[in-house]
């Protein structure tokens, strides 16, 4: 009935979400506020473990992507299951290693890593530093050298393949800010040089081919073309690389029409690919890691606004105003995101008008959907916009100077704050 | 030379704002950084005031939108030039009354104020409750009952006026979430409502039509349809309005191809305008208020960032990495908004190549620019992008959990910051 498993109807005709009431959850915690279902986090991570010990026989690490949402709790709940930690700033390594999250399950990306956080990862003993670029790995072999410790890196690669998705979440092709080049020999010589480095110890090759990916075919290339420049490499430098990390990007069900491939058919497709090539090629079959992010944290959030004004425009449209907008999900306003939402108060109801949803910030493009078909809707009514777990925490901003929301987790039935709502106090207090 | 008045070349070849070295203030107080100068900031202020001075025999208020660039420094500059302030939210108000700014000059907008905002705007007596709908009408009118006040309100007014510009940032058009429509006959209803409420007084009414606004024409129009409805409520309702505010929306030169107008000519032309038309329709001259927001914080600021990884993708194009990004300029990723930049340690030097200037987050859209001429550029110069001062830092994100830049402010040769850097502390601080 939902796009999320961990959202129901109750007996009053209110959404659910893990088998709490939301109405009753937005009035003890307030709005807007973003609200997480941790058995859903943790089903998807289990799914993802299951696939890696049935295809790969265990002999694989299931990384959260934490950009898609990041904070203390998430680190524990993560840490909790064994698994291992995408991080991509000093900031977010600061977050799990204060949630006690393992260093050397974490490994560390990005395009621009700065020295003071290559210095950081050096300093804690991140389990992988995945290089993007030839002047990181001259500057983190320098750094290594100067405290006298070896840098496990991976490299990140671009393999040229195009996922067929949004303009701004391709990431594989040539074209691209991230990691290196395979065509112009870029990748190769990467790895020669990183193979004369002493204080470099060269362990995987990642790619990442673009975000919200419903095709397995993009996976399975990409994949072929990795295990290929691994067996090059083998071959002209006498160096067998012992670790291949796919990435993530694996779509999510925003709204009905969404048809995701599920985690496990990619699974079991990926790896039949990988142990064929590797076959073909003469490879061990390498340790394998994959890096899903929105699909553990997207489908277990929902965020629940106050409806305020209501303006019916005739013959244009009605808008519905509620209390939070682009500052707690940029998503519409930076990519038209389309969700699935409803309202909260009436959620047994059928939905019988389109409306548009705006934000309440000073600012036209300031919509949360347009066209959104609703239950009829009033002032004071909840509305609750489903699936987003990930990329809304993590990118809300304090545009107008509003505090940013709550971050509730729902868990056996209990319902606890894991990131507190800001206060006017808080948005104020840098400012001198 | 440059885009704005503020910035100029050292001996030294460095560009320099309001005076300073801007590689001497990114070795004083890190990158990515934020920088303002406060003599551009109080000219523009002043430029604007004059021109009530001269166009309106001083009946009227140039109020700064502070959404554009919002922290109790910017509030004390405004209240020391006189001014009123626009907020548009709790916290914006906040962070005014915390800087002493006198409640009486500050004007509260918004299209979905929530109750506990309006209430704390009654509370401290602000100026101006600049009313956007009937539902926010009644409800202040029930709130102001209830504490034995008086809400001085203006009502905002969609004079169905299309400024040709951007999409996203039209907003004087009848399709919009914000303001009464005057075709519907929605906007005089209105007015008759509030002069039946006791506890309501009208004192204004209020457009705006858009953003960064290049023509006075739409100004001109949007003042005689405003006009026409005074009118129309004088002969109707025997009520003379006696405040007429007409927004903000003048644009600003972001890159040197921009040729907006100057202040003086707009508020020229558009008084003329408003004198003749008030002669036409036998209505008093209304005091004037208007809003500038972009055009005072705009052109004062620069965004200083450390250059990191260099990326040559032969017959692609070259991809600069930069030590910030869209948490600190969403602008492109959000409107594709153009900037003039350069390397700040070669100011003096030819621009000879054209590049894409990338951000540091884990998104392939997070770009500064994309095909923007620098100059020769290496690893560790520093790069200025320039007219940042509006909704940059306003706008501002964690994403990936990085720490807000700080704010810095030059004034008289001195630099001072006024927002302080955000720690890794700061980021997990509300963490659970």
């Amino acid at each position: 009935m939902f796009v999320s498993d961990c959202l129901s109807v109750s007996e009053t005709g209110h959404l659910t979400i893990g088998g709490r009431d939301t109405i009753e959850l937005a009035a003890s915690f307030g709005t807007p506020l973003y609200v997480m279902d941790e058995e859903q986090i943790r089903s998807a991570c289990r799914r993802y473990k299951a696939s890696i010990d049935e295809n790969y026989g265990g002999r694989g690490l299931v990384t959260y992507a934490s950009k898609a949402f990041s904070c203390k709790e998430m680190c524990r709940i993560i840490a909790d299951e064994g698994m291992g930690l995408d991080v991509v700033s000093g900031g977010e390594l600061h977050t799990a290693l204060s949630a006690g999250f393992p260093a050397g399950r974490i490994f560390f990306h990005g395009n621009n890593k700065t020295p003071e956080e290559l210095a950081f990862a050096l300093r804690e003993n991140v389990g992988r530093i995945v290089v993007d670029n030839i002047y990181e790995l001259e500057l983190l072999s320098q750094m290594a050298k100067g405290t006298g410790k070896t840098a496990a890196i991976s490299f990140r690669i671009k393999p040229g393949v195009d996922a067929h998705t949004h303009d701004f979440v391709k990431t594989g092709s040539i074209d691209s800010k991230f990691g290196l080049a395979l065509e112009t020999g870029e990748a190769f010589d990467a790895v020669k040089m990183a193979l004369s480095l002493d204080n470099i110890r060269l362990i995987g090759v990642h790619c990442h081919i673009g975000s919200q990916i419903f095709d397995i075919d993009p996976f399975e290339l990409s994949a072929e073309v990795m295990l290929g420049f691994m067996a090059r490499v083998k071959d002209e430098l006498g160096y067998e690389i012992g670790e291949l990390n796919l990435g993530g990007g694996f779509g999510i069900k925003y709204i009905p029409e969404h048809d995701p491939v599920e985690y496990e058919r990619y699974m079991k497709t990926v790896s039949a690919t990988v142990r064929k090539v590797c076959a073909e090629k003469g490879l061990k079959m390498p340790f394998i890691v994959i890096e899903p992010g929105r699909s553990i944290a997207g489908p277990a959030g929902v965020t629940l606004y106050k409806v305020g004004g209501i303006k019916e425009i005739p013959g244009v449209r009605t808008y519905v105003s509620v209390d939070g907008g682009m500052a707690d999900n940029p998503r519409y306003i930076l990519y038209e995101a389309e969700y699935d939402m409803l309202i909260a108060n009436k959620a047994a109801r059928p939905k019988t008008q389109a409306v548009t949803v705006a934000g309440r910030c000073c600012e036209s493009g300031d919509l949360i959907g347009e066209n959104v078909m609703l239950q009829d809707v009033s002032v004071g009514d909840t509305l609750a916009v489903l699936a987003t777990g990930a990329y809304n925490y993590s990118m809300s901003s304090n545009y107008n100077r509003l505090p940013k929301p709550a971050v509730v987790m729902v868990s056996g039935g209990e319902a606890k704050i894991v990131v507190k709502r800001e206060t006017y106090e808080d948005v104020v207090r840098n400012d001198l």
